[in-house]
C-alpha cells in the first residue's frame, strides 16, 4: 500500500509508492566508459570554461589562484573563477517598478533586473564535486559566500539562489564543473509560502521547524545518511523523488552566507561525502542541488533555517506532478538512506 | 532586457528572456523517420495496450466499442478502454485518517488510497490525439467525463487529476496513446493556493479571474492561438515554458465534468487543432497536458474556472526553478502564439 506524506514546511503532499517497484540499485546507470573517453578531446576544445578560454567568458567578478601559482596576474593559474553568465536570466539594473498591461492592471510585469553569475569551480574539465579535493570544494563554498555577500547588498535584490546543475538531465549542456548564482528582485510565492509555514510553526510551537526536524531525525536515525560536527545529512520523510537528500546545518541560521569558517570547511567535506556516495552508488547520476537561504528581509529570523537540497534527476516530472503539485516518488526514503549509508564514500582531506 | 511576469492566478513569477536566444523553430526536432519504422514491430509486440493484450491490463472499468463492431462482447473490437493502472500511485481504500510519526505528531502521513486509471485512447499503437479522427477524440473526452463522475462519488475523494504524458521526456515509456486519471483523497497545497488566489480576486473584483483573463486576451489578441464557439486557446502571458498553451472554456464552470455535449464535441476539435499545430510546428514534441478542475468541495464555485494546460517538454527544469520556484522561459509567449497560429492545422471532422 503506498503512502501519502506531508512536508511540514510547505504542506506539500507526496505519494510514497515503493510497490511501483523501483529498488535503489535499479537507478544505477551503466555508462559505456569507452564512448566517453573518445569524446573527451572534442569536448574540452569547445568548452568555454576551460583554462585558456578566459576571454570568452569575459572578466571575472571573483578569481581564486592556485597556491603554487607563479603570479596572481597570470591568466591560466586560477583555481576558480566567477563570471557573469553569457546568457543571463536577469541583467544588471535598478528599476523594480511594476508595469501593468490590460485593463484594470490585470497583468503585472517588471524589468528583469538582477544578477546571474557562473562559478567555474575548477580548471579541470572532467572534475566534479564528488571527485575534487577538499580545498577545491572549500573554495567553491567560499566563492558562494563572497558573491552572496556582494550581491545581497545591491539595490532591490530580495533573494539569492545558489544552485548546481550536474548533467544533461539536470539541465546543463556544459560538463565543466560549475554552479550558478541568481540574485532576483522578487521573493517568489513558493518561497513566501515556505516562510509562512515556518512562521506559523514558530508562532505555535515557539521553535524552528527545521531544528525540530533535525531532533526528530537524530532520534529515529532511520533516514540519517551521515552526520558531521556541524551538519546532518538525511533522506527527508517527504522526499519528492528517489534519493532526495538534505544537508541541514546544526546551528540555526536563516542565511547561508553567515556560516563560520569551521562550518564552511565541514560543509565542504560533507558535500564531497554525500555527492561521492551518490556518484559511486548510482554511477554518477545527474542531479541538481540548491542552497535554500532566507530572503534578504527575513534574515536574521528564528523561524527560517538555511539548508541544501540535493535532487538526483532519475525520473521525469510528468502530468500528475504538473497538474496536482503532488509528487510521485516510487522509492522509500528510509531504504534509500540505508543504501547511501552503506556506500563507502572516499572522502578526501 | 528580459522581463519578469506574474501569473495572477498563482502569484508565481516567470522570467521571460527571449534574449537567451531560442527562436520558436529552434525547438523543431528532426527525427530520423527510418529508425522509427525499424523499431515499430518490436514495439507493438511488447505493448500491453495493443488489441489482443486485453488480459495483461485486466478487466476494463469502461469500454467503448467500434461502431461497426460485430458484437459488444468480442474482445478486440473496442475503440477505447479504461483500465486500472498496473502500478498504481494510489489504490482503492476508504481509510483517510492521518497517522503521525515522531514526537509532537511532527510527521503526518496517511494511507495512499484513491484510484489510478489508464485511458487507452485508441487501438492503434502509433496514433496520437493530433492524428486521431474527431470521433475518437470525442470518445476520449467522454471517457474522462464518465470516469470523473464515477470516481468523484467515491468516499473521501477530494480531487481528480486527468493528464496525458506524451513521449519519454514527458515521463512515459509507452507510446500507445493513453491518458491517466488519478483520484486523490487530499487537496494539495498547490491547488489550495490557486483556489485561494481565485477567491481573493473574486472577493475584490466580484468576477472570476479566468473569465477576466479571457476578456483581456480577446481584446489584445496577441496571445490568442485559436478560438472556437466554446473555447479560447492562448499562450499565457506568464508562460512557464516554451509553447505553454491553455485551453479556456468560455462558459464559466468550476468542474470539467459538467460540460455539455456540444462543448464536449467542440473540445475534441479544439484539442486536435492545437495538438496538431504543435505536432506539425515542432515535429511531434513530447508534452504533458493536464485538465485543471475544481476540488470536489469547491464545485460549483463562481471563482474557479476549469481549463486545460498543455506543456510541451522542450527543456529541463533545473536548479533555479527547483530552488526558487521561479520558472525561466527562454521564449516570448506572443511570438510563440504567432508561430502556432500560422501553422496549418489539419483538423479532422
Amino acid at each position: 500500500m503506498p503512502e501519502l506524506r506531508q512536508n511540514p514546511m510547505t504542506k506539500d503532499w507526496v505519494i510514497i509508492a515503493p510497490e511501483r517497484n523501483k529498488r535503489p540499485d535499479q537507478f544505477v546507470r551503466h555508462k559505456a566508459q569507452e564512448k566517453i573517453r573518445k569524446q573527451e578531446r572534442e569536448e574540452t576544445a569547445a568548452c568555454p570554461f576551460c583554462p585558456g578560454k578566459e576571454d570568452i567568458c569575459g572578466e571575472a567578478v571573483l578569481t581564486y589562484y592556485q597556491q603554487d601559482s607563479p603570479g596572481q596576474g597570470a591568466k591560466s593559474t586560477w583555481s576558480l573563477r566567477v563570471v557573469r553568465n553569457k546568457f543571463p536570466a536577469l541583467v544588471e539594473g535598478e528599476e523594480k517598478a511594476r508595469i501593468t498591461e490590460g485593463s484594470g492592471n490585470f497583468f503585472i510585469k517588471m524589468s528583469g533586473m538582477g544578477f546571474h553569475e557562473v562559478v567555474i569551480e575548477h580548471p579541470g574539465h572532467f572534475q566534479t564535486i564528488a571527485t575534487m579535493p577538499l580545498e577545491a570544494v572549500e573554495g567553491v563554498i567560499s566563492s558562494y559566500i563572497e558573491r552572496y555577500r556582494a550581491l545581497i547588498r545591491r539595490p532591490n535584490i530580495e533573494l539569492i539562489t545558489i544552485f548546481r546543475n550536474n548533467g544533461p538531465r539536470a539541465g546543463t549542456s556544459i560538463r565543466h564543473p560549475h554552479s550558478q548564482i541568481i540574485a532576483s528582485p522578487i521573493v517568489p510565492i513558493h518561497i513566501r509560502h515556505v516562510v509562512e509555514e515556518a512562521v506559523r510553526y514558530y508562532d505555535t510551537m515557539g521553535t524552528c521547524i527545521y531544528c525540530n526536524m533535525m531532533d526528530q531525525e537524530k532520534v529515529s536515525g532511520k533516514r540519517v545518511i551521515s552526520e558531521s560536527e556541524h551538519f546532518l545529512v538525511i533522506a527527508p520523510f517527504f522526499s519528492r523523488s528517489p534519493f532526495e537528500t538534505w544537508i541541514l546545518p546544526k546551528k540555526h541560521r536563516a542565511s547561508f552566507a553567515k556560516i563560520s569558517t569551521l562550518e564552511k570547511r565541514d560543509l565542504a567535506g560533507v558535500l564531497i561525502n554525500i555527492l561521492s556516495r551518490l556518484y559511486h552508488g548510482l554511477d554518477d547520476p545527474d542531479y541538481n542541488y540548491m542552497i535554500h537561504s532566507a530572503p534578504y528581509q527575513e534574515d536574521p529570523a528564528d523561524y527560517y533555517h538555511w539548508h541544501v537540497q540535493i535532487l538526483p534527476k532519475l525520473y521525469e516530472v510528468a502530468g500528475f506532478e504538473l497538474g496536482s503539485g503532488i509528487y510521485l516518488n516510487s522509492t522509500c526514503p528510509e531504504e534509500n538512506a540505508q543504501y547511501l549509508k552503506e556506500i563507502r564514500a572516499d572522502v578526501s582531506g
